[in-house]
This record gives structure tokens, sequence and C-alpha cells, in this order.
């Protein structure tokens, strides 16, 4: 009999039928005598169409009021929970994040959790009744609502799970576990059995989309037991925690990331300072700089590239336009068709020839590399979008992480998951 | 300057586009130097929304839950109308039922308010903020959300006058204030400038729909001055409040209610105990019995009649049924086509002609009295449908209440204002 912290996202819970399921689930559990408590994100699209109404009246609305907007989305779906919970003849009980005890600082729209007051929540697990807790908000100071940005959903589960001791924090959503690749870019990636919380922070750092990095880093943080599974499946899914008696592979898995884009300033006069008073002025300006890759210089000049995230993208450009005259550089260009992979591998630090043998898998299978980054248990190459599915494949097989079979699709097509895995709180 | 409620419903705040006019007004008063404290209810159709996603899970939803489910409709609302007022430069905060002090006791789904702490309300009025307050809310000591049932709304703008002492609660809806009568039936019905809470109880009682009757009541134990007014207009509404210096008309107003049927059981034994025994299950059905009409007996066999809310025939019949053959009773009939007309006037206690001149007003149109039913300040007489509003213009007439002028319509048809009024929190 073990303390279950079930989290479902906003596409478990998108409509009557699959918050039954859910409820199923949650049942089944119960039945097999577990004590569960339930963390869930908004129905489907309802967070966007309260921002949409938001912004209909007020296209930068304060962040107390948005909150407080948004947090409603949580308070329909915990509610409804609880209900089918109940029609099938199982006590629950629906509680807001102030409620559950989840107190934050006062940064509206990514509030930071200070502490968690369990004591509500235990004394209805205590009662045989099932909590069903609103993900992504909190109560601060003021006593005001609060949201956890990005990610917030998963944080909470965390955070509650960790908050009432439980013995695993399980974060269903519509992929079956953590993998060693893509399964839709790589046919033959692997389900990991389990993966340390270093290796699950680079690979979603570099891309992965099952988790979201605030969440594992306070699970990483906390020593909760993270356990992904898929919400429309009962397999087991992927473990993420630390494990001394986890063997440590050199390569863990991949990554691809094709969000990222490519700015060069071309024609830089070589001197010092220039690249400084580039950077400066992109970072005063939000731009989240990722790789930086400067040529040879012939005759003093030299070109300067750059990766940023895709959305930074306006904001690199109005920055490059008014520095490239001031630095006497000739123009820039811009490359949007890029693909970030990177291998992950706790295991690296200690092998040194990853790179190498990297360089040469891509070499052979005729794959440019246009940027290079590292860090010790993760090396990242920037090639063309085009080669994106090949690089991971030829990788995965190098690297010794191809499956003898080949991974089943979910239900789901391959586009509704990346819709999905592109966003989520 | 003046300390002003304002509660807008939820037609006032159906759309963005309304919600905005509903800042506007705002606004206005402020300009014009008044404090102002805006209490709203949910969007449009919002609420039965909510109701019907609860029914597709639970026929029987829990209240507790269903209170939290229903109470994210005001929460949108508010934080909509905060942005709103924002977007044109005015500070606004919206408020739960909980944050603005609201406290209530546990009956869920139609809790009664047991206290009102008005203290953050004040402070962010003392700042030149406007607080936006969620209606139909409050909090109970299990620090669970409760609602208040049909008129909360209006009954939170009237509580929350109270807390903060407001000079008045302005309560804006779709129609002018309160008439002499409804002018959609009666033409020449007048609107009225000022009523007595007395009165307003017994129009409203009788099915003037303009405001809640729960929302009066309290008014009048704590006496808070009530403005009905629209919200589609500036003009002047009605003053409901206690008013020595009031002159007693006889007749204030008519009110018409087409919502009740008539049920008559035939051939009744005329022995002691039987009408008890019809009594007595109805109302252990929950039947809601309004007149009782017992015909002179002949030769020892009689027939009761009995009105009650349309809503309650499905249990009349029921109950009915079940007792016709253990009264010996013939059979019984069911006249849906009914209407009650209720004469209204706190001057009626000292004026014992008025029942004598309605029922001769009556006889001289032809039209048939088939019960009567009186209070100190009402008398109801129960026609048939067909000739309600002959008979409440005939009255209206006869009683000295017409104006010179006829009533100009408000820009929502007969049947919009007519749907508004059946409902409304």
């Amino acid at each position: 009999m073990s303390l279950v912290v079930c989290k479902f996202g906003g596409t478990s819970v998108a409509s009557p039928e699959r918050i039954k399921m859910v409820a199923n689930k949650l049942i089944a559990k119960k039945k097999a005598g577990d004590d569960v408590v339930a963390v869930v994100s908004a129905m489907g699209k309802t967070t966007d169409e309260l921002v949409g109404l938001a912004n209909a009246l007020n296209t930068n609305p304060p962040a107390r009021e948005l909150d407080r907007l948004l947090s409603t989305g949580e308070q329909v779906s915990m509610t409804l929970l609880a209900m089918a919970l109940e029609a099938q003849g199982y006590h629950a009980m629906s509680f807001t994040g102030r409620q559950a005890g989840i107190r934050t600082d006062g940064t509206h729209n990514k509030a930071k959790i200070v502490s968690v007051r369990s004591d509500r929540i235990m004394e209805t697990v205590d009662k045989g009744i099932i909590p069903v807790i609103a993900g992504f908000q909190g109560i601060d100071d003021n006593d005001d609502m609060t949201t956890l940005g990005r990610g917030g959903s998963d944080t909470t589960a965390v955070a509650v799970a960790w908050g009432i001791k439980a013995d695993v924090c399980e974060i269903y959503s519509d992929v079956e576990g953590v993998f060693t690749a893509d399964p839709r870019v790589c046919p033959r990636a692997k389900k990991l059995d389990q993966i340390s919380y270093d290796d699950m922070l680079e690979l979603a750092g570099a891309g992965a989309g099952v988790l979201q990095m605030r969440a594992v880093e306070f699970a990483r943080k906390w020593n909760v037991v993270i356990h992904s599974r898929s919400a429309f499946s009962d397999a087991e899914g992927t473990y993420i925690k630390e494990a001394p008696d986890m063997e440590e592979a050199v390569i863990t898995g991949i990554a691809h990331d094709t969000s990222e884009v490519k700015v060069t300033i071309r024609g830089v006069p070589d001197m010092s300072g220039v690249a400084a008073k580039l950077f400066s002025a992109l970072a005063s300006n939000q731009v989240s700089v990722d790789m930086i890759i400067q040529n040879v210089s012939e005759s003093g000049i030299t070109d300067i590239s750059f990766t940023c995230p895709g959305g930074d993208l306006p904001r690199a450009r109005e920055t490059v336009e008014r520095i490239v005259p001031t630095i006497n550089a000739r123009t820039y260009i811009v490359d949007e068709d890029i693909a970030k992979v990177s291998l992950v591998g706790t295991g690296m630090k200690s092998s040194p020839g990853v790179a190498a043998k990297a360089f040469e898998t891509l070499g052979q299978n005729d794959i440019n590399i246009l940027a290079i980054s590292t860090s010790p248990i993760r090396l990242s190459v920037v090639v063309d979008a085009a080669q994106a599915a090949q690089a991971v494949q030829c990788l995965h097989s190098a690297f010794g992480l191809d499956s003898d079979s080949v991974f089943v699709e979910t239900q789901l097509s391959a586009e509704e998951i990346a819709a999905k895995m592109n966003k989520g709180r």
C-alpha cells in the first residue's frame, strides 16, 4: 500500500468522457489498496480561451487579475473530477491551491512555491476521501491567488508529493514515458525504465517535452520520485529518481529541438569589445542566446553567429539591426531551418571519446555541423533541420541505444502529440 | 460625494462589449466624485453551462463541489471587469466572496450570510482603487466556497453595502425600476420614484421580478437603501427604502404571476380530517400550496382546489393521485392556464373598501374570480390566464394608477426581458 500523487494534464481532462477515464484510473489504484491524491490542469483549451477574453478587454491585463482569471480553469476541472469520482461511489473533495496549503511568493504569473502545508490533504486522505487538487496555483501573503507559470501543474504535483511524503508522484501525459529519443523521429527509440534527475534535466533542457524542467528541479532538490507514464494505457512508464544503483550509461538519450534559430553577423571587424557590445545589447533586450560561434578571422574581418529560441527572433532582429552599423559589420542573415541535436548522459563525464565518436558518425552520414556546445553531461550540435531526423537516428545507433523492436504509436497522431508537447502547464 | 455599491447582473456583463459599458458607468460615477464598489454576477449563460458540465458527470453533484464550480463564473466576470477598468486607467482589484469578507453558514447551494468584514474593501476604496466583488458567493467555517442560491448577487450587493455603510446600493438590470404594473402587460404603468420595503416584498412575492426578495428582506432588516435602475440608461430608477415621509398609497402597484397552477379534487366527502390528510401529504412531498378553495358542501360531497407553483406540479400530481382513493374522492383535474393578479399597498390596511372595489371592477369586465387570498397589505385573485392582462389593466385604472403617457419599451424585446426576469442570481 502506497501513497501516490497522480497528476493529469489538460488533454487528460479535456472532456467529460476523459474525466471519467481519469476517475476510473484513480479508482483502480484505490481498489488496489493505494491512497491517491489527484492534481489536475485546466480542461483542454480553457486557458487559451480565458487569455483571449482578457485580451479583449485589456491588451496588458494586470497580473493579479490574470492569475485569478486563469486559476478558474483548474477550479472547474478539479470539481468535475471530484463529481465523477462521487458518481462512482468514491468520496472525493476538491481543493484550490490555497486550500491545499500551497503558499507562493507574490510574483504573479510565475510564482515560486515557498511552502506546502499538507494537514488538510492528509486529514482528507486519512478519512478515505480522494483529494483533487488544482494544479498551477497557490496563494501569496496578500491572500491573492497566484499562478506558477509554465509547467506549473507538474510542479504542484511534485510539491504536494513532497508535502505529504508520498511514495511516488505519477505524472500522466500522452506519452508512455521518457525515451532514448523522440519515437516519432527515431522509430527504434526505447522507453527508459528509469533516469537520473540530472539526465532528465539535460534532456528536458535540450528539447525533450515529456516533463517540465521546473518540476524535475523541484523533485531533485527534495528527492521526490517521479513516475512519468501514459494516461491512455496501464503500462509502466519511466521513473525519474536519484539511483545509486543505476548503471551510469555513457549516453542515456538523445534530444532534438527545432525551435531555435541561428543569426549570423557578417563582416565583423575582429576587435576587442565588439562581441561584448553585441551580446550585452542582446541580453538587455531579453534575447536568450544559446550557442555562440565565431569563425577564424581572415584579415581582421570575421563572422559571429549565435542561436536563440525562435520566439526571441523579433527582438534579436531588432537588436542586431541596430548594432550592425555601430560595430561596422557588413550585414546579417537569419537561418530558421536549423535543429539542435543533443546527446545526454551522466556517464559522459568519464568517457572522453563521446565528442569524437559523434562527429565521426555525423561526418560519415554527410551531416554538416553548424555549431557545437557542451556541458559536463551533454553534447549538442546544430545541424540543418532537414537532416535532424537522420542525425538523431545515426547517433542513436552509433551509441548502442537502438531497440530490437520498433516503437508502436499511441492512439494520438504525431501532430496531436507534437501540439501537446509544446504547451501544457 | 457618496459611497455607492453598484451591482450588475449576468446580462450586463454577458460579453466583453457589455463589460466595457459597465466599466464606463463606474468611471462616470468616479468622475462625478463618488466612491464606487462593484458587485457582479457571472457572464450571461455561464452558470447554465457549468451546471450542464456537472450533470454530464454526476446527475446529483455534491453540493460542495457544485458551489465551487459555479463560483468560477463570478471569478471570471469580476477579473474581466477589473481589467476593463485598468485598461481605461482606473485602478481596480477583484475580490472573491471570501476575500471580500463574506462569511456564510455551511448550507451549500443556498448559504445564508452570517457576517461581512469590510476591512479589505474599505482599505481598497481608501486607496482610490475600485473593488470589484464576486456576487453570489461566500466562505463557510470549513474554509469552503458557498453560494447563496437564487438572488444571491443582489444579496451580496446589499450585504456589502451594509458592511461598508454605503449611502446606497444600486442594482442595475434591464428594467428602469419598479413599476405600478408590468409595462408589457399594462402600457399605462408608471415607474415609481420610491417604494417601501414592505410593498416591494409583497410585489416581489406576487410575481414582480425586478428584485430578489431575499435581497429586499436583507435591506429591510439592516435599513440599506436600494436603488433599482437600468444598466442601459442614465435615468433615475426606483428607491426602495423606509420612508416615514412617504405618502401611504392605498395601492402601490399591481403584480401578476402566470407560473402557478390550480388542482381541483372532485367529489370529496365533507368529513373532518380529509383536508388535513390531503394538505399534510402535499406538505411532506414539498409542494408549496399557495391558495386553498373549498366549495360549499352539497349533500355531504364537496370540491377542494389549491394552487401551487408550476414547478411543483409533478409532485402535486403524484401526491393527489395517491390520496384521492384513500379519501374516497371521485377524481381530480389540473388547470395550468391561470394567473394570479395581486394588488399591493401599505395603505390597504386602513382602507377597507379595496376588496369590494376590486371585485366590482373585475365583475364589470366579465372577469371570473377563481380564488382569492389576502394579506394585510395585499389582495390576490386567481383568474383565467387569458384574462390576466385585462384584469391588470382595469384594476390599474380603477385604483387611479394610470400614467398620462404610455411607457416606452427599452431596447430589449419583451421576450428577452421576460427570459431575464425569470432567472438571475
